[in-house]
């Protein structure tokens, strides 16, 4: 059993969040999801909705992996230094960091993306390459894969490389079975992203 | 701006309910989400984290849409006479009443697929069916609108659905839009399911 530590930082996106909760989830003798707050008040995400952390920042760093959300609320917690001081922490101590959208500027601005092949959402592209000076920042990708950092692009993104996070630590089997389960059409092609087109990256 | 009323019963499926939530939420200016619970109390979704409804049964029932979403929590759902109360009497009132996933199950108990077409998802078909006798169910369908009733069928096709009534109510373009804003592959026919065909359904 793997446990996800999941960055819960007020307006976040909801889906950044929920998509890899619910790939992950189906999992349930595999993975367990422990929500991380900075303290233990509840978090409103970026749609609404508010969530009650299971964790703090005071807690012990024991995740086997890390999730880094997007949404509108990253441009607080790049400036939140216990935030970034916790996810230094956590990513040292696990096996995979994973971001989605433009959670991937806040890895970035945490150092962890410094030499490392990345992605981000394509509508706030510039302000995430911005926090991470040296990143090798790639304009269109799914998800970009580079050692235990997996970063993807835009919202819905997270949920195929959740999928392909699954298929190396479970086998492709697996995550083709978790997609089947979410009646979810997995675009397992790292490669594939007409978003980077339609919002004149590439 | 229109409110949704997104029943939030324990054990519900996080993406049943975030997809939606996303797809709605990106547009701020029109729709504002509230998580109802059958009290104030916090409730726990099946993959683990945990919401803090927004409302609950006692108030109002003047949302403009209901959301159900599905996961296994609906096997109490449907023996839970104040939910299925609350949930008549919101559709009642409301301009489109949806499900995800095996929500459909819990709108066919309280009545309100007696005499329309609906649909549900594939794995737990045969239980969704067993709850509405009185329904015409269609075992392949993305998500099947009927009047002012639209159910979706598992997991992920409830961000279909979503941006299908999103269309019925903004227009397609707003729909589409919010499509690429989350990155979205959106599959908008609702006869595209090749997960009835995996799980034997036709």
């Amino acid at each position: 059993m793997r446990t996800i530590g999941a960055l819960a930082f007020p307006r976040f996106e909801a889906l950044d969040m929920f998509g890899p909760v619910e790939m992950f989830g189906l999992l349930e003798d595999e993975f367990a999801i422990r929500m991380v707050g900075e303290s233990e008040a509840a978090v409103a995400c970026s749609q609404g909705p508010t969530m009650v952390p299971d964790r703090t920042f005071h807690d012990p760093v024991d995740y086997d992996l890390v999730l880094v959300p997007g949404g509108i609320g990253t441009r607080s917690a790049v400036e939140n230094a216990p935030l970034l001081d916790w996810l230094g922490r956590a990513s040292a101590a696990a096996e995979v960091t994973m971001s989605v959208c433009t959670g991937s500027g806040v890895l970035a601005k945490a150092g962890l993306l410094d030499g490392k092949r990345a992605t981000s959402n394509k509508l706030s592209y510039d302000w995430a390459r911005s926090q991470g000076p040296k990143a090798d920042w790639v304009p269109q990708a799914r998800w970009v894969e580079d050692g235990n950092v997996f970063t993807s692009s835009g919202v819905s993104a997270g949920m195929d490389m959740s999928l392909a996070v699954i298929a190396r630590l479970c086998g492709a089997d697996t995550a083709r079975q978790v997609a089947v389960w979410a009646e979810y059409d997995w675009h397992d092609d790292p490669d594939w992203d007409p978003f980077a087109e339609i919002h004149g990256l590439v």
